[in-house]
C-alpha cells in the first residue's frame, strides 16, 4: 500500500496555491500564451484569468505580465516574482514528497 | 501563509482509504450502528455499506461486525483489525502533520 499526499496553501482558512494552479503558471511560462496554456490545459480562457487575478490578490503581487499586438501577436510571461514563487511552491512539493516516501516508502497495514 | 496537507492510501493506484472513511468507521466504533453513524454523517445507508464493502475488499480483511436482534435492537461493531488498522492510520495522518507543521509551520513566499 501506498501513502499519497496532496498539498495546498491557504491564507486565513482560504485556498492560495495548489497543483491546479501550479500547472496553469508553469503552461503559461512555457508556451508563453494564456491562450495556449488554456487549450493545452482545457479550461476557458476566462477561467484561466479569474484564478490568475485570485491567486494575485491573496499573494499581493502581480504573477502575469502581458504583450499586446507586435508581430507574433500578444503575449504572456510570468514576473520574476512569480517565478521565485513556483520554485519555491515546487521545492516544498517536492521536499513533503520526499519525506514521506523515505517515511512511508512502503507500508503494510 | 498555510501549507496544508491531505492525506490517503492507494494499492494499485486505486484509492483505498483517507479521511472520509475514517470518519465514518470512527462513527460506527463511537456510536455502535451504522444506522447512526450514517445520521450522523449525512449518508445513507446503502452508501456506508458500499464503502466498507470496497475497504475490506481492498484490504482484504473484516472491519465491521453486525448483530442483529437482541434487546437493543442490532448493532455494529469494529473488529479488532480495523480497530488496529484506524490506529495505524491515524498515527500516520499525526506524523505527516506534525513533520508539516515542523517544517513548514509558517510560509512566506
Amino acid at each position: 500500500m501506498k501513502l499519497r499526499v496532496k498539498i495546498w496553501l491557504e491564507e486565513d482558512g482560504q485556498p492560495v496555491f495548489g497543483d491546479g494552479r501550479l500547472k496553469l503558471l508553469r503552461e503559461i511560462h512555457k508556451t508563453g500564451s494564456i491562450t495556449a496554456a488554456t487549450e493545452k490545459l482545457g479550461v476557458s480562457y476566462r477561467h484561466a484569468w479569474g484564478e490568475i487575478r485570485k491567486i494575485e490578490q491573496r499573494l499581493g503581487f502581480k504573477l502575469v505580465d502581458t504583450q499586446t499586438g507586435g508581430r507574433g501577436g500578444g503575449g504572456a510571461s510570468l514576473t520574476p516574482r512569480a517565478i521565485d514563487f513556483l520554485q519555491s511552491y515546487e521545492k516544498i512539493s517536492k521536499s513533503v514528497s520526499d519525506d514521506i516516501d523515505k517515511k512511508f516508502g512502503s507500508l503494510n497495514l
